[in-house]
């Protein structure tokens, strides 16, 4: 049995008076990308100057107006990018800039260098307050503890002065959530005291949960129990900075804003340390799905994803809210008949409110498709076959080749029924790779010139049980070897009309598909060929070879 | 700006009186697996039998006392399987077979064919209660909709007086969240007055989120309303079935735990239609890490992956709760302090606690391991440097390989501390791949005899700036080259230790990369080379070169 008896349970709140479970989500957060901080810390491999230029521009374009863009104190290459950011002018007015600092001088003296000449900054301090850190780390009183909060505020409010943008204070008691609460409050209020109004700007409180504790209404209880607790609330502004450790990140922020939180910080796609930040995109468009403005514009999920992929080299799960490959597809036939069912009802009663089974958002809205396709059936469409090869097999096949390869399926699918992907995968193996009448190809060897000039093939295949070498040269290898071919068997007459080839991503050898388009000069038949190796000019060779046996069917 | 306008809210329960925010978790619910049914029907590619055979030992294994195994009279396909299942004696006395059916005279007849022989079984039967389904897909009033439920469970009363297993009545008003909870309360007490306690099992009723509509804590209220008026609720186990659509689906389940839920259907990471299923693992592993005995054995998260990923050729995400592969990596240098020092306090105290910021569960309770390894500055040992190779470019080198490369970056950090994996990879180029003195590699030709026999290479290459042309057998490609090179350059004497290969997965063109270990018969240097080509003949060549170069300086 697992031991289980070596973790204590995470003591609730006691906190009867609780008022969250009543409230709804009205109106969005203050959104706070930390995608350049807590985001890039935790790549394997951390983004370069140009991709963080990029997701920085990818930032502004969905909207946020407040950026953490590192710890430049700390990190001569994140002083660099926000010089960059600065020199090259590419903060826009109404966006703010956030740099993180701990409360040391020599740190926040560097902070306000790297902060030069920025319009909007926040300047954000943390130190960590939880029983734990405070035992094993730090080994500090609370009074100790507290005092590094008060000396880095002052640190600040003195720096400011000879500062011309306009600053705010953004203090974290760091792992918030493993801090008794009278404590957390006190450095607050302490800070908040220490801080004085020395400018207009509110104070922002940003209360972590640096690793996720417990269930998410304990965190939303801490919240509320803060909210209510403040000695000066109307002067700050209430930040939450969820993980998402225990799978729960995204409620513990909803239950935190039904709380009272006016700020959430967070990452695309959830990407951070270990299990990540909270994501804010599914926490947005969970509000768009349920009539709320979420202040972002996230009408391109593809594009979003695309940058946010690349840029840090992480891949978005199949699965995962809203921009996971399969969340809206519909696999099972009764969920795809609600649903049209749904989409008719909506669209005769004409209101343009969106309700349908088993869709909670338009995917439309999000610049996606519904894809009610993946059963393949006699119903379906070449669509939906092309998507099995893709999804499944890794075969991207040609725009032109879907129809062709479609064709075949249907024949069976109206015989059968239900055609399984591992049925498709047979028939295209059969249809395309497997076929050896009348052409079997055995090998070839291919010679590239040294210099520019034609390619030599020599090629050994079987010709209706008969093998036979045939050696001849051409502008390529697909085109030296029909040439091979065509002086052993005169009635060979094609030519090539189109060619493909990508990697097959898919299986423990690394292989290449060519895909080759070929018409048949006589007959004017038209039909694809597929080949597969792990060599690309045999697999186009392959391809030439599966084409043929198709037209001479 | 994105049109929200055409999304309505989903009102909460006006449900004040609610308790479950004062509530903890204390006990594991009654766990029921769903993957070889929601979870195998939402897949590209369904399992096939025998991957379902090996699905349904995992859930054994795993300690699974109640697994839903499919929809047997809807599809032939599950109904074989249970039928093999049966006669193959593959279900243990203490574990009983769940098997969904709708509330369908002719389906409910073949289900009780379907489970004939099997010693316990539980019969699911459901219908579409919500206002939305009732409107748009059924046409039906509420009283139509409920005689649905009392007529499947009237024949499943009946039928079970000829069955010789113990049967288990679940009744499930699907899109329960979209239903009025009076309504839903009316339907359940309906079916228990039916049922009239036809035998001594309690009935199941199992209230889906079937598609996440709203914050958790409206299905938590939802769940404890229910609990607390259904009329006989001694004689219920009372069961939730989330769905993952906002991305709150633990939290949701963990929220309905405190309503009241004594069972819980999910699935293993989560799968299923959209978004998936709850994620049974994070929730066990949830209350593992609070204490609580999860009533399941998940001491090897790599095995539960493995399993799972091959049966239904999924992956698991990079930042999943526990199972991701980054989640146990610290980046940050502060938190490799922090749990550095976290854990030399526990060692010390000495209680067997575990209690380590950011760490939250120790990783080898699981199979697995901390690793705090991923910036790799001077005191990185031989494992960082590989964890990046393979992390962040695919390069998986052979154990003997790490300290060699590890050894020449090693110099570098103590130079200039951190190195990036992008310094790593150019410092890899540099050392293995790009070396072209004084062999450069040109070309090869390399002729596999027909008939079993020697290797024939024709190699092109340069000798300190010379080109020449050998030809040379072997018992292979590389002992062909190797012997084709020492006819030129008569000092070479070498021969070769190790030798690995394997697909490079990363990048758009498929390529292999070669290790190559050899040893200078002279000098009795060691040392690897590397090669990468889309050729894996061609890699290996390559990496005889590299190895050759590194042995010449």
């Amino acid at each position: 049995m697992m031991n289980f008896k070596k973790y204590k349970r995470v003591p609730v709140l006691d906190y009867p008076n609780r008022e969250w479970p009543d409230k709804e989500i009205k109106k969005a957060p203050a959104w706070c990308s930390v995608d350049l901080r807590d985001g890039n810390q935790a790549l394997i491999d951390p983004m370069t100057v140009d991709e963080k230029i990029e997701m920085f521009q990818l930032l502004l374009k969905l909207g946020f107006k407040e950026i953490e863009i590192g710890f430049p104190a700390a990190s001569q290459i994140e002083y660099d990018f926000l010089r960059k950011l600065v020199e090259e002018n590419m903060i826009p007015d109404d966006v703010t800039v956030q740099v993180l600092t701990q409360c040391r001088e020599h740190l926040i003296d560097r902070t306000f260098e790297a902060i030069e000449g920025i319009k909007n900054v926040i300047v954000h301090i943390y130190n960590s307050t939880s029983v734990l850190q405070r035992d094993v780390v730090f080994h500090m009183d609370k009074e100790a503890i507290k005092q590094i909060a008060i000396d880095g505020t002052n640190m600040v409010k003195e720096r400011m002065k000879n500062c011309e943008g306009n600053i705010t204070l953004e203090y974290s008691p760091e792992s918030f959530t493993g801090t008794e609460m009278e404590f957390a409050l006190d450095i607050c209020n302490a800070v908040q005291k220490t801080w004085d109004h020395a400018n207009d700007n509110k104070i922002i409180f940003n209360l972590p949960a640096t690793v996720e504790m417990t269930t998410p209404n304990v965190y939303a209880d801490q919240i509320e129990w803060m909210n209510k607790h403040f000695e000066d609330r109307d002067n700050i502004i209430l930040s939450v900075h969820p993980h998402n450790d225990r799978g729960t990140g995204v409620a513990a922020t909803e239950l935190a804003l039904l709380a009272g939180a006016d700020r959430v910080e967070g990452t695309l796609f959830g990407n951070g340390e270990r299990t990540g930040n909270v994501d804010i995109l599914t926490l947005a468009y969970n509000m768009f799905s349920q009539g709320i403005n979420p202040g972002l514009e996230l009408g391109d999920i593809n594009e979003i994803r695309e940058v946010y992929e690349r840029c840090c080299k992480m891949k978005v799960g199949m699965r995962h809210p809203y921009a996971g490959k399969l969340v809206f597809t519909a696999f099972s036939g009764s969920h795809q008949d609600a649903i049209n069912k749904g989409i008719h009802a909506m669209n005769k009663r004409g209101d343009g409110i969106w309700e349908v089974p088993y869709l909670p958002i338009d995917p439309s809205d999000l610049g996606r498709q519904y894809e009610p396709i993946v059963r393949i059936n006699s119903q379906s469409g070449k669509g939906g076959v092309a998507f099995v090869m893709d999804a499944a097999y890794g075969y991207k096949l040609p725009k032109e080749m879907q129809r062709e390869f479609a064709d075949v399926i249907q024949k069976i699918s109206e015989k059968q029924g239900e055609v399984s992907p591992s049925t498709i995968m047979d028939k295209f193996r059969e249809e395309y790779l497997d076929a050896e009448e009348p052409f079997a190809f055995i090998r070839a060897k291919v010679e590239e010139p040294e210099e520019e000039g034609e390619t030599r093939v020599t090629l050994r295949f079987r010709y209706k049980g008969e093998e036979m070498l045939a050696e001849a040269e051409g502008n390529g290898p697909i085109n030296a070897a029909i040439q091979a071919i065509r002086g052993k068997v005169p009635s060979v007459d094609v030519h090539v009309l189109n060619y493909s080839e990508h990697a097959l991503s898919e299986g423990s050898e690394a292989k290449a598909a060519a895909y080759i388009q070929m018409e048949d000069a006589k007959s004017g038949r038209i039909t694809f060929g597929v080949g597969v190796s792990s060599n690309i000019t045999r697999a186009s060779i392959r391809g030439m070879f599966s084409a043929l046996n198709r037209l001479s069917r």
